[in-house]
């Protein structure tokens, strides 16, 4: 029997994956449970299909599709299912990655996706909107999320304190340790 | 005592109020309480940190932030908020409108927003995005609005039907009427 | 029983129809049979896979997609026939109309969209290259093909003329007539 | 005397030979014929022209051409020949490859390039492009390109599989071996 | 007998002629003489040929070559000759006009074209620099230059002085009128 | 003998003079003094410098260069002085208005211009920036300045009152109005 | 205590500093007194509201903000203070940077970012502006600052007096010395 | 006494001079006199004046102006000087050079820029272009530049024999060498 998962990752390609893997981490922190595929929207459209029923079936309430280039695929899981989608833009090597940023972005109405940022920041984000959106209707999480954010704003002042302690000469030699 | 609302809309400035009306309808014809502000991120930013902090008291879990030019009302509202802040880039009239798409969507990463589409694309798409998010935990909210997906795929097979039917010559004259 | 047609045209919208009747008429020129259908690769994917197939079997050998924004349509019908796809990116409102050329035109390896020009010359030219194709293996259209680009020359070449008899002033007078 | 072609491809310089190389693989294991020709629109456009004329004579039924920047090549080589062109356009170190995009699709009303995407995908794509419109009228060609097509589909489904056995960590350490 | 010319104009289509009306009354205010021809680079490749030999027949020294979209007339017509070309990208209705910007100034290693500036400023300049070059040789249109130049500056300076006379106000109501 | 004047503004055609009235009109109520020119910096060079040295003269200390399209005045400008120059790039009709914001805002390393938004925006926003660079050193309108921007964020405020006691749709019909 | 300071610098994250070492570099030989802090838009808005307030606090009379991405920082330091603030658009890794850019200048009206460079460029333009701005009201700085800048201007010069007596190809093959 | 030159070629930086050196190798070559100058457009205006002017003192028919970024050194050159002027847009690191290609082509009215490709191709095309412009009254030169670009086609040409004799494998082969 397939394990019961929160959120279904589908990846139009591996070659995102070393990507992704900065997603999947945040949710291995906080242990949300999550499936993940590679299927091309062109490639594999019945694969794709497969994988969406079968992350429904198995309690998905949140997707996360990632695509370069002309990246249907977050488009293509939006069409099926009603669960909301998160779409993350993977950077190309042309057109400064606003292939990708447009595609997922530019969605028809009625038929939304949500795009997060370009690349790895992308991923990170797919992970934290997940969570925002898991978080609505679980306390737990949303208390854990809200300690997340503040030690990260922490760790932020953190490094202004040891800039204003150290001066800049010498933080910026110890960053390139 | 305020209303309870499940939706908070905060808009960069009245001017975008026409196009986020399509917003504001869908969520008429959904049921779904929602919070109307005007609030601008450089100008207002401590009424719009009230804003969103009497939202979040008055019972919103999702948030829906609408700016044009350098955007950063959707961040802004992020930053005050753990619940999902859906961004809608407003078109302007320079710079094909991609000042706002790059500014709502390009967020640094642990701090999402989840950007649809420009204008009024956009305006229906927070509506129906944020009508996903909530249904994760409303089934009957989940099943209205699978019944409304069909609805829409239905009204198109049958422009489909009807286009079939009358031939393209005519079908373009009915257009125009 | 179905007509037998040699190309079929899915839309991705029917406000599409006014641009792509310069298609249509083309074809209707030629004595090209076609079917045109309406169906959307995000809000209706299993009319649009419906529409490919029906195609398929009443005999069409080239297909013309047409969408605007993130136009996944094209890539959607590349993705569910063999056969050749072209594909036309419509003008949107925003982003000066690249989110359609860059998603109709970046397709990933192995996946093809035969990509023309934006709006109404791609409504043309996507008739001009399906005509092409079929005239690959019927030399009557080929012949007939070949007569009507000479005619069209011999239009630009008679334009020449009369510009260099009229003088400049007086043509543009005329034209603006 | 020459031998009988089915596709004709010129590329605007010889440093498109390499990333051409990836369309020319795919005709040597389709069993596809084909000329190669180094051929600039802007510097020699007599030999572009007698490349065209030769490779009618040997039987090309679709040609492909390859160019770069200011990407002139695809529509010259469409202004002689009524035959389809299909154009790459190569990337270039400057205005993340627009000029070239931009050059190859935005061809003039009744003179259609099928532009396909930027590069190494597109020196792919060209390939597979060019095989479905000879299989419109070739069975064996047809099928072979069915299966190639479920081929690469049972590839990416594979390495699903293998991601869904191994786990991404191990399965990315794999990668970089 | 055809005339002595001293600028050869070639444009894409008549449609440009409007635009480059505004080169043409320069040229007539300066007494250089002109051939004006109609030719598409892609539509009429040889007569774009024969206007370009028979302009060099007639005396040509300079060559404007006016185009929008994938605008290859310049590029062409640069082939031909060994004449300093001009290349005017003409605006169109989409991608902000960069298509056209793009093709013209993006040409390859040793096959110039001299691009000038999109639409009507695009225009005026193509004749502007014509003159410039011609000027080199010509000492009597080099003054004759001269006191242009001199004179477009003091209606420069005189608008200058009559804003400060009149304030602000009353200029700009003035220009409405 | 010349008026004492803070500020400089100079444009680069007086067709700039209606957008930047804007700009005139928040120095009027501010009370600041300023000189306003129309001179370009590819047209009358020397017209720029003596503008720039005569308002140097009567004692500008910051300067407005509004220009368009390759907009080199503000650089220009900067050149000629070392008082602080604020760009406002105006909108053209091509390229999204791209050239000019690129133009002004990229200055090269040791001759900053502080760059505002494109149009009318820009012409507000420059006027905004001149009073509060002047300000630093005027305790007065450092306090007007204060009062000034409190009532602009009142006034937003105000329409969000206003926008919750009416109603989105009330609202919108007195837009109208 | 805190020492009085005349600049505050800000930037949106400890990875902006070894760029920004280039502006706090110029301030340390103009003996500028300046602070430096990290602090995120997004992720520490409280923080950097402190940042700011103690800033004013300790005599700051100009601000630098730095950031990229939806760089929000330097717009949401300006709606905290009155004083100017000079954005820094740092370069990022896609979009080409347009992101960055057109976040930090195209501000809405009435609260502008005086936006200089992208990057490395832009570190030093903002310290160059902040001098010529602090300049206004203090005599020997505005004399220091002229000096600078002549020395600059000079030592271009000794480049072009270098250059036209070593001849070109030596002066290349001491530059890769 | 200053040697008699044809070509004025002027850099914004000697950081040009590597890219540049492309365009002094064909001068050389080609027997063309010419002067070399390093001088900004923003940071040294009198010395650049001063270049300008005596290069016309020394003969001088053609100026090249190389810049980029914000490339203001075109068009400065341009407003000093009648003689026509070819502008090379300098590569950057951001933007994907469009902000030098920008400056340079979009020039107002009345005053032109000859606009070359960006970087290495341009300064190559610049030689090229001043070249073509000396030959229209220099028929040695003329003759000597049919030969050199007759050369240039059939090495092209000679590349395509090569090519068909080696066959694609080895000739990618032997270009690796």
């Amino acid at each position: 029997m397939d394990k019961i998962i929160d959120v279904a990752v589908i990846m139009g390609s591996d070659s995102d994956l070393p990507t992704m893997a900065e997603c999947l981490k945040i949710f291995d922190k906080f242990g949300i449970s999550y499936s993940v595929n590679v299927g091309s929207a062109h490639r594999t459209p019945e694969h794709v299909k497969k994988c969406v029923q079968k992350s429904i079936a198995t309690g998905a309430k949140v997707f996360i599709a990632v695509a370069g280039m002309s990246a249907a695929l977050p488009g293509v899981v939006a069409s099926e299912t009603t669960f909301p989608v998160i779409g993350v833009p993977m950077d190309g090597k042309y057109l400064a990655s606003m292939d990708a940023l447009f595609s997922v972005s530019q969605m028809p109405p009625f038929m939304p996706v949500a795009c997060v940022s370009i690349g790895k920041a992308g991923a990170i984000n797919s992970a934290i909107l997940a969570i925002q959106i898991l978080a609505i209707n679980d306390a737990k999480l949303a208390d854990k999320f809200k300690v997340y954010r503040q030690d990260m704003a922490k760790s932020i002042v953190a490094k202004d304190e040891k800039l204003n302690k150290t001066g800049y000469v010498k933080y910026i030699e110890e960053m390139k340790k």
